[in-house]
């Protein structure tokens, strides 16, 4: 009997769960597509239902909405948690606690009405909870361990770059404090290197501004001085990216007769015209 | 007869439309000119018409320009579904119906006057309308369909970036929605979302800003992440386009020798020394 | 006689405005930096000048080192016009109209004093005047002359893609106008593609803001479309100023023994070991 | 007797600060991370202080903390002091400032309570003193040296376009102050340049806008112009870091062998196996 249920389970897995199958796969692409359909609905809802001012019926939709897409996620949540070898492991992976934590606030809303009704923080909380089903979309994206790999490769000189523009933002942050002071929202230190951080990145929401003429001066010299650091790291990635896919793109080998050295752009294999893989 | 109408016909597209022969291009480009001054008359006119009172003759100045101009757009929009061998299909092409749009506006004011007069966004609509017709600029432009056939070679990566940079700006908004509220402009999951990508493209209008510590903090951390991986869809269409525009301009031949290999800045043939095409 | 005068002249010419000369260079240089000196006092005039009330003394000393920098640039206005070969010349030219227009300011205050007293807007005209001495400097970096060479060498390209943006502008603007109207600041057609530059440009100013839900969902789609297509005429012009640099580098040739390979850093000759030119 | 002294001056350089030995690394390291620490307080002190009325008890933890972290980095200097041979010339130093400086506000503090206690501007400029310990984290990285030649390899091109650059903003900063006036905030010259800084480099807070039509198309003007140039500088500096780091790590040694050509991402020689320095 054990044998039958571990076949079967290892059955399911390789139909449903394993990249490798055609039918994993489709199985997956479906999975990210109804889970971004959950999220489209939910945005609506929260633009809807701030916006307008609904009936009765009319949050009926969304809440059978909600219900539906809960119960497909949960039936989710049970099929990988029957399918996989070690369970304990994939409840306290990254996409585990995603799993779960997604199909939780409907549950919390029916057991616990008083929680979510009476505080709006709450309800925000569950909101953004099952937002957090875009996350699955990740799983269907194998290319950005590519993306993944370049920032490891170049993480000593990130770190060492975003080391020295945190230190450059503390000290001009420190500076602003001190020559602006609060009158202009230079309240407290965290606030000044708020507004340094903001200035150099060239966000600029103008919250907090200089207005004093020697403030004005030194926040000149820390964007012209800023702007040409903080490339530097934007570029570190950029640059290892695209060295980083065009190895990918290089290495792929032809399915049919193995040879490796194929065009940037190329489609075919050149040596027996068979499909290269994207 | 029918044989001399279609002959008529083909001469006057090889005279007017066909970009191959010189009479074409002279043709496209006045076209090119008239669309573009009539943009700038409606410009004026928008400009003229918000800050000023004006009298009855000088809004007639206006209506005349605009009558003259849709007419000889209206006879070009006739030569066109004349000359062309299946007007059929002209007409439901992308240049047809900006054609036919951009003069539409002129004959509902004339034939249903009050609609413009008792709407005003049925007014501002003819206005945009009449503005489309810059696009009628883009004809002339075919060097922009290397720039085109940049973007679809790296469309796969545009994608896999843009993708990646929509989740994180949902996943960054929701926490913004969660940690600020309401209370300082973060009303709506939607509106978190377009302050996170207006925060991460560092346009930063400032129209919402976070004001709560934590907030700020959470604010920082999307600026600095955010900073770096936007800028990587915006190197990989440069990277492309350069290497497209580089290969055009190496592959252009001598019309004279048909020698193909000329420096990037060679205005002339190396070998017979006859003038190489742009 | 007129040999004489003649002669007096071209050797003055060459003592003070040969820049292959080393006294030619000197006094250039001192002309750029009296001109630095001379704009740094108008902006200490401006700054000052507005925020405090000055005493009759306190103005006096920027009038009287105003009278001091004026005599000294029409001295030098004067030098120039003896020494040139032809002189018409040199006053119809841009450095000769920039000259001269920088010294007027004084003496149009000392011939007409009602001019610049009664009114305000020609009180600023005449101190913006006075500011342009800051462009004498630019005579002094001859450098640049590869910079200008670099835009030149790109402006096809250059020329296609910024149409491409204004059009873009003018289509995403006249969209805004229609969307979200003149209540929340899109007024005028020019308003909104005003709009647009600055928001596609990351500028950001925060003066106009979309606040429809339609309205922000277009201007995330333009700020994301126009962030990576701006970046374009940017990376051209970076391009080719880097290669132009190069270039000049690579070609510098050793005065000694005219070998014209050096490294990018290299300060000496590699093969007789004399200095070479920066 | 001065033997003995100074043998154990020497040792203790050696163990505490010389970085060529493990422990002058791990001393080195645990200041860094003390620095680190202490400023962080700082940082929760100045937030907590604004945000909340904080009890006598409440304060006495952050005095008490600031009184231990000044004994242990004024432990720190006279150690510095005893190990160098040449005391005077660390006193004077970049180091020897900061080092003294940070400690400075406490013993202030202490001995004229009067001048922190009644003036905001003293208090503040305690606080801001005692942030610059952020600055004793530079000494952990040596690596910035790299950093630090490359913008003096660029230097003459980089003096060469921020000139420019300062120019351009000049040029269009008083332009703009003809044209705007101070009616929107352009007062005087030195706002109307700093509102060109703002512009070109993008940050936008949006504190100075124009708003007259002709100001808009100055500024757009601008906007477009200056967008392009001022990326140069970044270009330039970005290109030369990457191609030193690239020199740096193409020129690391094998410590066993001595090989010198490794591969960016090797991690051990690839001749004799043994571990590569990062």
């Amino acid at each position: 009997m054990p044998g039958l249920v571990s076949s079967v389970r290892r059955g399911l897995y390789r139909k449903l769960f394993d990249l490798n199958t055609r039918s994993g796969r489709r199985f997956e692409g479906m999975c990210a597509l109804f889970a971004l359909l959950s999220v489209i609905v939910i945005f609506i809802e929260s633009g809807v239902g701030t916006q307008y001012h609904l009936t009765y019926d009319e949050w009926h939709i969304f809440i059978w909405l909600e219900v539906f897409i809960t119960l497909v996620f949960t039936l989710e949540y049970f099929l990988r948690l029957c399918c996989w070898a070690n369970p304990a492991k994939y409840v306290f992976s990254f996409w585990g606690i995603i799993d779960l934590a997604t199909i939780l606030p409907l549950y919390v809303m029916w057991l616990w009405p008083e929680i979510s009704l009476s505080y709006v923080f709450a309800w925000r909380a569950m909101r953004v909870l099952r937002v957090l089903r875009i996350l699955k979309l990740l799983r269907f994206m194998p290319s950005l361990r590519v993306f993944w790999n370049a920032i490891k490769s170049a993480r000593h000189q990130l770190i060492l770059f975003y080391s020295f523009i945190a230190i450059l933002m503390i000290v001009f942050g420190a500076l602003m404090y001190l020559i602006e002071g609060p009158k202009y929202g230079f309240t407290t230190l965290n606030a000044s290197v708020y507004w340094a951080i903001v200035t150099v990145t060239t966000v600029g929401y103008g919250d907090i501004t200089p207005h004093t003429p020697l403030g004005r001066m030194v926040a000149s010299l820390l964007i012209l001085i800023g702007y040409s650091v903080i490339a530097i790291p934007t570029g570190l990635i950029t640059t290892h990216m695209s060295s980083a896919f065009q190895n990918r793109q290089n290495l792929r080998k032809c399915p049919q007769c193995q040879q490796g050295q194929h065009e940037h752009s190329a489609q075919f294999c050149n040596r027996c015209g068979s499909k290269l893989p994207g």
